[in-house]
């Protein structure tokens, strides 16, 4: 999995409501319960540059902003988090795990307002270049990640916005991406409870952290 | 000089204190007194947006991006620049003058911080793709700007920032640049009375604007 440089680079990629962000601190604490240091971040932010353009993106307007420009934006913010936050974690020999990375830019930028995942991947390859050690995609159908959004303030409005059409389609898009990238994806069912899917990520992330020669 | 849909895209360029900011002011002056409808625009900024993102980079420590992000934010905000000011003025028949464009970057990100001209290129070329009709380069030697920049609150620090030597490797890749575009640069001697460099820079574009159809 690793590079031979050190550390590991975990991502969590899902829809909105797919339970993603709860299995990724879940994921942590299990870890850390090892005696694994570990680093958890999420995009866009993760480092003090990054989170500055994340308010400069999220904030105000929602249109303001072409999807190209939108996409430079987030691709000038992971630039940061890369530099800030991740390369030296994974160069200390840590664990990075990340609440969304390069594949959500691939889904919402690259397919919600036009296609331009072409676009997306050159920007990514030109400036970014690093791919995540291991990707966990939490798959669960939009009507159930609605339903579960419903508890929580904030993200409804946000998912409505998207709406069940798009986010029917960036499930397929993220499923799509999964067999475009086997060797990193890994596609787990989030529709069972907090629990087993927990138990299941965790186990799917000590196989492959078992693989490394120091692992 | 265009490309046939309307207006004509003219920048000034060249080191700090070369009087290129000034000289871009009256020549604008000189074309509406002539009847004709120009846009003023500078970079970075020159939109709402680009300004909002001028002022992250700009502001607070200058060394809290690196070079590659601080180029991904720039070309965000030409992107917004060209989408929201250049492109509608030229598309409504307008003459635009842009204080700064894209061969600002080529020099102070591709040059001022290693050798990263090549990726401004590529980036350049994914992201914004249109070059100027016409570029004016008010070329003056480093010492005479700073002499000329020292009357003037604010540059004085930002030049010697710069230092002698880098601006000396400014003017000259500037003067390559011209080199390399001959089609769209003109080379103006700023080391001239004001208003010896306005009366040249009003001929030059004259010229260029008459050559074409409806000029």
């Amino acid at each position: 999995m690793s590079d031979g440089r050190g550390g590991v680079f975990i991502t969590f990629e899902g829809i909105d409501g797919s339970g993603k962000s709860t299995q990724a601190r879940r994921l942590v604490e299990a870890l850390r319960a090892e005696g694994r240091d570990v680093v958890l971040t999420r995009e866009p932010g993760g480092s003090p540059g990054a989170e500055e353009i994340r308010r400069l993106v999220l904030e105000g307007d929602p249109d303001r902003w072409s999807a190209e420009t939108e996409i430079l934006l987030f691709t000038a913010a992971r630039r940061d988090h890369l530099e800030r936050t991740i390369n030296p974690a994974l160069a200390a020999g840590r664990v990075v795990v990340c609440d969304r990375f390069a594949d959500s830019t691939r889904m919402y930028q690259g397919l919600s307002r036009g296609d331009l995942r072409a676009l997306v991947d050159q920007l990514h390859t030109l400036m970014i270049g690093r791919e995540p050690d291991l990707t966990v995609l939490i798959d669960m159908d939009p009507e159930t990640g609605l339903s579960r959004a419903k508890g929580r303030q904030g993200t409804e409005e946000r998912f409505e916005d998207f709406g069940p059409e798009l986010q029917r389609r960036m499930r397929a898009g993220f499923l799509a991406l999964a067999a475009e990238f086997p060797a990193r994806f890994r596609v787990i069912d989030g529709a069972r409870p907090v629990e087993v899917v927990a138990a299941e990520v965790l186990a799917t992330v000590r196989t492959a952290l078992g693989g490394r020669a120091d692992g």
